[in-house]
């Protein structure tokens, strides 16, 4: 691989101008983005950025999943560089979650073709549809059909909360292409995102080397208890539904301690019945999510969920079911893509740590067919899907810089030394 | 005080089938009972209850808070010996609650009247304008006016959950008297309720001889922290708002255990933001529902749920505020009622137990004016506010049996010895 010219500088300002830009497109009044997955808005936001891919002079490919591809030099066909993420957003989300990766692609495609450069590999630029799964479950439905992972009828047949499905969204908003969906895979594929997480920022780190993507076990927990009076039923003859699930929180604070970083748990929602003042909660729903970079040790918290609920359901002389609701095993990146990651940032005298997401992203479904990474950069207090989620201009010009010669790296950008 | 005749003997079966009837009007689907106060379905039950009032040839009166009072002898004008309870219900209520105790005098004021009793002092039956509180809050709103606790013009400004006042609603169901209210006091007053609570069933015990109603505090919690993504965020690192909340559950119950009965806590809602499986949440709310007989001891446990709280905050880093919702002392029943209440049941042959009451009632109103008692009979399985609100005949007619003697002994029915 060659190494990128230092010469070579990507514009922080163009890139926050198009993060401003497209952030206009469904803008909320508390300064968020709403552009939910194939609606109106998503449509206008991807008009805007297909228009600045066409204005840069890229093939601009749509497949029939709408997932969008800007290739250059526009008359190449052999296997890209790729890079890229998703501009739709959750229902109140910000302005950097997946529209800087795609973004920071068109500035890198731009300060290139500015420089005359000549890859001896293709570059491209994906948006890929879906990817936040708030309006069309699963979430990165788009990069999961693109690699293959569901067949493209499936995921077209895939119905909203709303009712309407992906294929007739797709069509109603002028984005059920022709390209062929899956695609071929690129010949590599790195996603620059911002962390959604403190770590980064907590540690005074600039870039993340992203390891893989945490695996995941989602769980339903119902516990069946008994509705009573909250004043005429003394606690030793209760079946308190609420108290086990607050049991269940609490116990599971202990074991991820006990366990330690990088497992994480929480228990995210919470639906008590009747839920009132003075009625002992006869049923309470709760989720519990679990996360871990070791499939084993994923699988144990699983075992140790399962065991807790029987010992509480003995104990308060409950019922509790507990159903998967979804199960993701741990993703490992390309090591080389990985240690490009690193050594580049370092080259570049920025701070870096190796870290695994805690988050899915597009990266993941790509890496299933190519060698893939992920370049991290700070999320401001750890915030995202927020309207307050933000990264500072010079973590974003470090990001910017570090996919710029990650891209040039692996695209083997010739003479690039010299800018 | 002279003791009631052991000849005159009430009907269950008349009572039984009075509470069927009544049970007709708002019946649900479940086989419960839905007459919110002031609604369509009260009034129809209101027309049901004054119909049976006035084919015992009793006095009707309707004061202006739709309280009304049926008297016998129809002519006199002294202050009488009371009993009652209400007849509106939860939203989805069962069968008993209220209606026993209002029923129940009709059918030992049938019983006095067909035995051609004279009693030395008038009997009343009284039911209660708004007891439950579902519709419009307080609960006991009725009862409480009655005994001068609330200006009458204030209760019939208060609003609806559905926006209505309860002086409109009167009006409009033809239930605005003209009868005083507060009322002049009665001479005493007994109400016959099903327990609402386990105590009686676990204990094989027929008739709680209730000695008051315990001191109620209740509490909402809310709890800011900051919601972040479950996947992203390191324990450590966050500030979770539901754990929050469990933590408060799980500490208030080991309090309540380390206290004892009749110290009883719960957390009957809970409600977190966002509410996501996959979000910290960043905000929750929780009630706590603290009651005691002894205010003092209630107080107390105001003061650690305080300062439990501020532990958490201080824990977890997050902020929490405390809010009184509703705060009654302790009501303590008349020595003289509640001990004839348990001697009756004695001689009657009876099990009896001395017992608090858990949930409010129209009696403890009453208190405050006159000197005042109850009778508790077993809820099957503790269960009320519910559609499978139950108490077995049995049990019903020892609780009318002992109602009817209470009566008997506190108007002093002369020759009730001979029936």
């Amino acid at each position: 691989m060659t190494t990128a010219a230092p010469e070579l500088r990507a514009s922080v300002a163009r890139l926050r101008a198009r993060l401003d830009a497209l952030a206009e497109v469904g803008a909320t009044t508390a300064g968020g983005c709403a552009r939910l997955a194939l609606t109106d808005a998503d449509r206008d936001g991807r008009d805007l950025v297909v228009g600045w891919m066409r204005d840069l002079g890229t093939r601009v490919d749509v497949d029939r999943l709408g997932n969008v591809v800007a290739t250059w030099p526009p008359d190449r066909d052999d296997p890209a560089v790729m890079t890229g993420s998703h501009i739709d957003t959750v229902a109140n989300g910000g302005r950097y979650d997946g529209c800087l990766g795609v973004l920071a692609g068109l500035e890198v495609l731009e300060t290139l073709i500015a420089a005359g450069a000549e890859p001896v590999h293709p570059l491209a630029v994906a948006f890929f549809t879906d990817e936040e799964g708030s309006r069309f479950a699963p979430d990165m439905l788009g990069s999961l059909a693109f690699a293959g992972g569901i067949p493209v009828e499936a995921a077209l047949d895939v119905v909203a909360i709303d009712g309407a499905t992906v294929g007739a969204e797709l069509a109603r908003i002028g984005y059920a292409g022709a390209a062929p969906c899956p695609a071929r895979p690129p010949r590599a594929f790195v996603e620059l995102h911002i962390e959604q997480g403190p770590v980064l920022e907590q540690h005074g780190v600039t870039i993340g080397a992203v390891t893989g993507v945490q695996g995941i076990s989602w769980s339903e927990v119902t516990v069946t208890g008994q509705s009573n009076h909250a004043g005429t039923t003394p606690i030793a003859l209760r079946h308190d539904a609420g108290y086990a699930v607050a049991a269940l929180t609490t116990a599971l604070r202990v074991y991820v301690d006990d366990v330690g970083p990088p497992l994480v748990g929480t228990v995210g929602r919470v639906e008590l019945t009747p839920n009132l003042v003075n009625v002992v909660p006869g049923r309470a729903v709760c989720t519990v999510d679990l996360r871990h970079t070791d499939e084993s040790a994923l699988d144990a918290a699983v075992a140790w969920l399962a065991t807790t609920c029987a010992d509480l359901a003995e104990r308060e002389g409950v019922t509790i079911e507990v159903s998967t609701l979804a199960r993701f095993a741990p993703v490992v990146f390309a090591p080389e893509v990985v240690d490009l990651v690193e050594s580049t940032a370092r080259d570049r005298g920025y701070s870096v740590m190796r870290m695994p997401s805690g988050a899915g992203h597009d990266a993941q479904m790509l890496g299933r067919v190519s060698p893939a990474g992920m370049v991290f950069v700070p999320s401001a207090r750890g915030v995202s899907h927020n309207p307050a989620e933000h990264t500072d201009d010079a973590d974003l010009e470090a990001g910017l810089d570090v996919l710029l010669r990650v891209l040039c790296a692996l695209a083997e950008v010739p003479g690039g030394e010299q800018g």
